[in-house]
């Protein structure tokens, strides 16, 4: 094992290109061989062992800057930097990140989880290096689905304007995690495949001097003619038109080729762009075979490729996604739109059977957003179906183009709450606190799957505005399911269980964990209310003054930021309704960012269990707490 | 009097196209008399005229659907919509909006005052139109300077894919709001002049015609060679590559290459992009000869082109400038990031003296965030100016690149708080609830000039992570300004005045509001305390305690949305204190959309007056409130 003598980058540097090839063959076997049991994001890494190993070889991390975008492909980085022996931990609560991650490492110097940074990075990098006089190389590594994004254009389009020395690798292996779609891609396709764009440059060369001198007026059209070709002799013309310099295509398997291709660029002034092409799953069969279903897996066999899933009920996104395809077969106004996300978001069988309503715009969420609020002006039901984490980058359209325009855009807000394994850049938390501050905007959340199809039906009767949806990434709770879907009137929460003095208020996933624990006090002899607080926005109100009446001591609890939350909804209500004098408590996500682990792990270390609300009841029961006028404060 | 004949877009279509001419130089004599009086957005309508009325001419809205990028430029559109003899009241209160909207017109299908939406509402409108199996065309009218924020790369990316017939019309005038930045303005810019790029067909096709047969292999060449060449003897390869067809460059102001141009583009399948050449202000002097002063205008001298100006304060934007370039020399870690907003941000002198320390990114708020917090991590300072509502497409990249990286990016959020005559695209007042959920943000907000000085000086010195102050879009106060700059502790409040019992705790331009309440109820005998809450996060957590225990009635008041707002903040934090028996009331920004008028108006709409905070205070001393126990709602 060649492998197990890298400790740090410069410890490969003594090796032969040969034996760097022998390398990129170890860290294959060890990926195939950890993430059989660990999961993890397969595929994208197998696609870069080479360009990795290429790149730690021709640079200097961490002086020279790696920086790559979605850091779910730096499992090859990590082996190289010196973290190959804490693989067993990958994705694991206080283990390996799946991510790059600042403090596991000093060669980690950028992370992400949201696509398209990477180019607005390099650039700061750049900018900050060539104004403290630094010397550094600045390198990011950049997908061709992630190159789509709206602020890698515009980080583009300010690199090809300022001309700092930055170099983007474009590692195109055709995929982001679902096949792309886009112009991008189909330009990127043709630079690939197509002959009119591989042209020879000897032969037109040759051609050129051929070219008869015929007056002056045609042999000055003759020399910008030649300049013309040479330019178009090149690939990469968008890019040189952006103002990079266009290196390739480069196969991204071939080191000595990878090598050459970075000493090249290193003699380019200013940007410089170098398009390498891979294959996602490369020497893994199974994976190579089917990359999107291997981008991010669970445990598997390794001879069989036989992924091992625990036995379980389905996840909320497949009843969205069948939910989905009912109801469209009954109104031909749904139209489903994701950002890259059709598998993700279970909308591929909707795909199958309703070919043109579904539109996938790439890794586009403000597009999308916005798009959706044109389909619902003209008289479409548009479904935007996004993840929590993902549709932050299109608060400015929601606010501006779907909710100003007050526009019948339903939103499906899929993976809302803890996320588990991919950690703190994916949490869903929170999308209640910078969507309900929004004007006519509906938000809901459902205790179950039974209400989450009703709520699906409620969101598609309803036409005076946007409204939205949310569900965990869970498995659901397996109830029983209503034949007849049937709309939810607006802003009514449903009493689950009554109560004589407290009452806990929970939403979506903490229905249940309330009934547990309302379950667990009865047991004590303590009857406390639960309150089905499904309707985010607007509140109930009028449950919410009868509850005043009744219940003098309350418990709001959310898998959700408590900042700006429902708890804090309803603490704005009863204050601007003139009602004090009532006990509420607040449980939710406190104001840190929480890593990666299961979403129970995460729920324990915030404080959402039976458990914890068990005894926060308690606790609030025996409270003597501080009024106004006692003087005296809590202790 | 053509124009007065025209009170429909149908009624253009009997004139001769010179005729049309005519009607042009009425518009724009009507314009630059109207606007001498009321202001607005000049130099932008003055450089469409022709160019809408050809479209006008050239189409049938509202069947087919014109959008304009950013609405501003929609002044002739308005006029040929029969909206002549209301521009008397533009941009004022219950007037004419200075933007498309829809209320006002049928032929107004799409609002906006954020740039870059258009292409993605035009897709959206092509979709939903062939879902429904219609034939109207849809048309985008997009800037230059807009065409480079993100979402609109997004969706050329997807429309060049999807190939749905549209027209996009590109409105090149070599400026947004200050004169462009970034390669994709390069890259019009040599479609415009460079002579490589303005090449003659009939020459090119001459020459090769004169290529000489010889042999089979170079024949092919030959033959790919005429393929290239056809393709780049077409301007616009960008364009093309991207999956457009290319028309133009037209010369904007030539109603006849218009007409003929639109009539090209209609022969088109899948969509196009019309390439408009045209010169801001035109036909104005004052405002051909510095459009960027003229964008946006007061009322003026039509025969001098005096700006009338309201003698006054400076704005806090001067403050802000002029102070960032006293730190600046003081500290060379300090770089300012503009998306293309130099001269609103009150950069320009900054620029001059530092230059290569003030990065305009264009349009491109998103890449502008990221960048920051590359700088921060690098050990600059970098400074983020932006308006708040523009701030609000950043969101993702403040909680992902700047928040969970807790990287020191200063934030200066212009324009926070109500702006006035622009409207409801443009009010700032949800920065407060979009931000203070996020963890690490640090944010502030001055209640005078003084004080704004004092916590960029507080900013600079933080270290601990991001931090944000924001300030309105008016004059300073004209405060006496202390000569040194102390950094205030972070999350402490300042005490105004003491009471005795009722306390107001109010932020930014809310501060003087409450003073002013708190002199009218000390001459009625009242003695309200007043509290400068200037930090939004974090709050000062002991001065709440101690007012816990002295003041059991209190009003928040902030120029924000009170849903997610300080007055959300500081409910929360005495609910997880245990504390309540409270009495609080919550005065800001409602649960809606706030339309175009003064800023004194807007105030007024929503009661955040000295009127109405002192009848408030008034109210709440009164106010036998309801307490829990007394088993009675308030009334």
């Amino acid at each position: 094992m060649l492998l197990s003598q890298i400790h740090e980058p410069n410890d490969l540097k003594k090796y032969s290109v040969d034996e760097l090839d022998s390398i990129a063959m170890e860290i294959r076997q060890f990926l195939i061989q950890k993430l059989s049991a660990t999961g993890g994001h397969l595929a994208p890494n197998l696609g870069v062992v080479e360009l990795t190993l290429a790149l730690h070889y021709c640079y200097n991390s961490p002086d020279d800057k790696f920086i790559f975008d979605v850091g779910h492909q730096a499992y090859v980085h990590k082996i190289l930097t010196g973290r190959m022996d804490q693989f067993d931990t990958l994705r694991k609560y206080k283990g390996l990140s799946g991510f790059v991650k600042r403090n596991e490492s000093e060669h980690d110097v950028w992370e992400a989880g949201h696509s398209s940074t990477s180019l607005s990075a390099a650039m700061g990098m750049a900018l900050a290096r060539d104004l403290k006089g630094g010397t550094n190389k600045v390198v990011a590594i950049i997908g061709d689905g992630a190159l789509t994004g709206g602020m890698a254009f515009e980080a583009m389009n300010h690199i090809g304007h300022e001309k700092k020395n930055l170099m983007v690798v474009l590692n195109d292996n055709e995929m982001s995690i679902a096949p792309n779609v886009g112009a991008m891609h189909n330009y990127l396709s043709k630079i690939r495949s197509d002959r009119t764009y591989l042209r020879a440059k000897d032969e037109v060369e040759l051609l050129l001097k051929k070219i008869p001198a015929i007056g002056d007026k045609l042999a000055k059209t003759a020399a910008n003619l030649k300049d013309s070709l040479k330019y178009m002799i090149m690939n990469g013309v968008l890019f040189e038109e952006l103002g990079f310099t266009y290196l390739g295509p480069v196969d991204g398997h071939d080191l000595p080729k990878l090598i050459e291709a970075f000493k090249q660029a290193d003699n380019v002034t200013g940007p410089v762009l170098v398009h390498v092409l891979t294959t996602k799953g490369k020497g893994y069969s199974p994976a190579e075979a089917d990359s999107h279903k291997w981008h991010g897996i669970s445990p598997y066999k390794i001879e069989s490729g036989q992924v091992l899933k625990a036995v379980g009920n389905p996840m909320y996104t497949e009843v969205f996604g069948q939910t989905l395809i009912e109801l469209a077969e009954q109104d031909p106004r749904i139209v489903a739109v994701t950002p890259a996300m059709p598998g993700g978001s279970g909308l591929l069988k909707f795909a199958d059977k309703f070919p043109g309503r579904m539109i996938d715009v790439g890794i586009a969420e403000q597009h999308a957003a916005t798009m959706c609020a044109a389909l619902a002006m003209e008289g479409m039901k548009p479904v935007y179906a996004v993840y929590s984490t993902f549709m932050q980058r299109a608060y400015d359209q929601i606010v501006h183009d779907i909710c100003r325009h007050n526009a019948n855009v339903m939103f499906a807000i899929d993976r809302a709450g803890f996320v588990g394994a991919d950690g703190e850049t994916h949490q869903g938390v929170y999308d209640i606190s910078f969507m309900r501050h929004i004007p006519n905007i509906v938000m809901m959340m459902p205790k179950d799957e039974n209400e989450l199809r009703h709520m699906m039906k409620t969101a598609l009767e309803y036409n005076d505005g946007p409204i939205a949806y949310r569900y965990p990434r869970t498995n659901v709770l397996g109830v029983p399911m209503d034949a007849e879907l049937v709309p939810i009137p607006i802003g009514t929460w449903e009493k689950v269980r009554e109560g004589d003095g407290v009452a806990i208020l929970a939403v979506g996933t903490m229905v249940q964990v309330a009934e547990e624990a309302a379950d667990q006090l009865k047991r004590e002899g303590i009857q406390a209310a639960v309150i089905n607080a499904r309707f985010i926005k607007p509140l109930d109100e009028s449950m919410l003054l009868e509850l005043a009446k009744t219940h003098g001591k309350m418990i709001v609890i959310e898998e959700s930021s408590i900042a700006g939350g429902l708890g804090s909804a309803i603490l704005e209500f009863y204050a601007q309704q003139g009602i004090s004098g009532l006990d509420i408590r607040l449980m939710g996500v406190p104001d840190k960012f929480i890593e990666h682990g299961s979403i129970k792990e995460q729920c324990q270390e915030v404080g959402l269990t039976v458990e914890a609300l068990t005894q926060q009841v308690q606790k609030l029961r025996n409270d003597h707490h501080f009024a106004f006028g006692k003087k005296t404060l809590p202790s």
